[in-house]
């Protein structure tokens, strides 16, 4: 039976968990209020140059099903990481200028995931169907990924161009971009849904899809900007020492990316619909996924064969023999070694 | 019978030709040898962060297969432009800047031509299948058309950031990427070739859809990029008046883009194959071209029902009434017409 301490201590948890979702709530609502703004920036701009009203319509559409209905984590994580590194509180000018940096992110998400739905010819996004699906959309989409990609650039313009740190935010999201380019180009082709090679897997190539296609986007593209926001420079000399900050950013943050990824994999594979709020796929969708890397990298060739037979097939007793196999060659335990092990290096 | 005078202006005259089409022929071949230069760059920095070999193949494919091989009249003029404005033929650096900005117009049009052939489901492309036709590629054509795009920012990156136009480069090509998405997107809406409906379409919008898809990336781009090579300024002071360049050249080449689409337009309709190398599809197709927009201008009800029953569909015959009705509104005659103000205007 608890005592009256510890009641009282399960009291105080509850509501300080309240406070903390209700602050999240509210930060996020404040957060939201300025996509309304920037949305209204980028229309305003095409009723200005007389583009048809359909087409002014169609924008606007695009705009709100594609870009605010996210986790935001991404942009939400350039005013947390500014208000970090200024060490206070913000004012109202430097909240718009670092949330809007922050839409700039989501506004990036939207265009590689509209654009990724058709690739992977998905049916939903966030709940909803995917853009693509929508009727009289179709292969339109490809067009308004673009378009969405632009905004960015439309906006970094009209709000930072009077900033020494101008061009740096503009190569940063070009950078960026190219490099989940490439990291989706890669996962594409060495994993693509129709065609099982698992000649084509490892670790090595699973290390290079997260990092590029994941990692610099969502984990280091979000604090570098608000290092530039706040002035932080290439590098500079501490006690006789050369110190490139950002190259430190990036040797901090692209092994965080791929601990949540190798997490996120390993979730797909052990996860009950109730702990990922789905039903993991990704056996016989032929992910790239870090589970199949570590069987393959330590599969017996009659193990090896079991794999091939039953990877990446549309067959659930072929995903039970698969996920038997896991079993097999201990992948939780693997797992949990792994985890131990990115704790001491990340902590 | 003609006089010996003649004989021997035709006869120079052919010589003349010859020796034209010979230096443009070496013009070409010396810009296509950038070419090379360019696509090694790209690779080698592929190479160099370990990436998979079979997406570096890829990606090689990709910029061989779509970027080369068209009319090269966009990236030329560069050059042209950049040895007008100096006055004097070019250095071998000076010639590679210009040649490079002018490869960098050659992978933006890559870009758009990888991704249009997608959205209109097209056959062929420069006498050879539409690249997402290939074996294997497929979707995968949507990400690759973005690698191109990012090549841009990659090239001008290496080659333009320590000059003081760099930033206004990157403005350039990303505010023309936007107008081109704008017009592209106002063209897909207003003329989807599977649902014909007249009363979107209109010489205005004729208009915006062809300064916006066309006329700014074809024709104001390569002047302004070698404006700002030559370090021509955003505005000066002439005799007490402020002049800005830029405006100016926008001035004189959109009216020009928009004649060449005109007649483009006028020939599809009225040029016979061995004139345009093609049998024209405009009316079939339910392109949004000066003809029938034309044609809706001045269209009695009678004849407008005649269009609405005839234009944008696959049928010989429907077409062939299309077209005997652009004879009866004398058509020809109005095109004459608007080449003869156009040559007022634009001489």
């Amino acid at each position: 039976m608890p005592n009256p301490t510890s009641k009282l201590d399960i009291a105080a948890g509850a509501l300080d968990a309240n406070t903390k979702a209700a602050k999240k709530a509210e930060a996020r609502k404040k957060f939201e209020d300025v996509f309304d703004k920037i949305r209204d920036e980028l229309i305003e701009r095409f009723t200005s140059e007389n583009m048809p009203q359909d087409a002014i319509e169609w924008y606007k559409r695009s705009l709100e099903y594609n870009v605010p209905g996210g986790k935001l984590n991404r942009g939400m994580s350039v005013v947390d990481s500014v208000e970090i590194l200024k060490g206070r509180s913000l004012s109202d000018d430097e909240y718009f200028k670092a949330a809007l940096l922050g839409w700039c992110i989501e506004l990036l998400q939207a265009f590689f995931l509209v654009s990724d739905d058709m690739m992977d010819q998905s049916i939903t996004r966030r709940s909803q169907p995917c853009w693509f699906r929508l009727e009289n959309v179709g292969n339109i989409a490809i067009n308004d990924s673009f378009m969405l990609e632009m905004a960015i650039y439309q906006l970094l313009k009209k709000h930072f161009r009077q900033e020494s740190y101008y061009v740096d935010l503009l190569e940063l999201f070009q950078e960026t971009t190219y490099q989940t380019e490439m990291g989706q180009l890669v996962d594409l082709i060495t994993a693509p849904e129709d065609h099982v090679d698992l000649g084509k897997f490892s670790l090595k190539k699973h290390n290079f899809i997260v990092r590029y296609k994941t990692s610099y986007y969502s984990f280091y593209l979000p604090v570098a900007l608000a290092m530039h926001m706040c002035h932080v420079p290439a590098s500079y000399t501490h006690s006789g020492k050369v110190v490139s900050p950002y190259k430190l950013a990036l040797d901090i943050l692209l092994p965080l990316g791929e601990y949540f990824q190798i997490q996120d994999d390993f979730l797909d594979y052990s996860g009950t619909p109730e702990q990922i709020g789905k039903v993991g796929t990704d056996i016989i969708d032929n992910k790239c996924s870090w589970c199949i890397n570590v069987a393959l990298s330590v599969a017996t060739p009659e193990q090896r064969k079991v794999l091939d037979e039953n990877y990446g097939q549309k067959d659930s007793q072929k995903e039970a023999r698969v996920k038997a196999l896991y079993e097999e060659i201990n992948l939780r335990e693997r797992y949990r070694k792994y985890e131990e092990d990115a704790y001491q290096r990340l902590g």
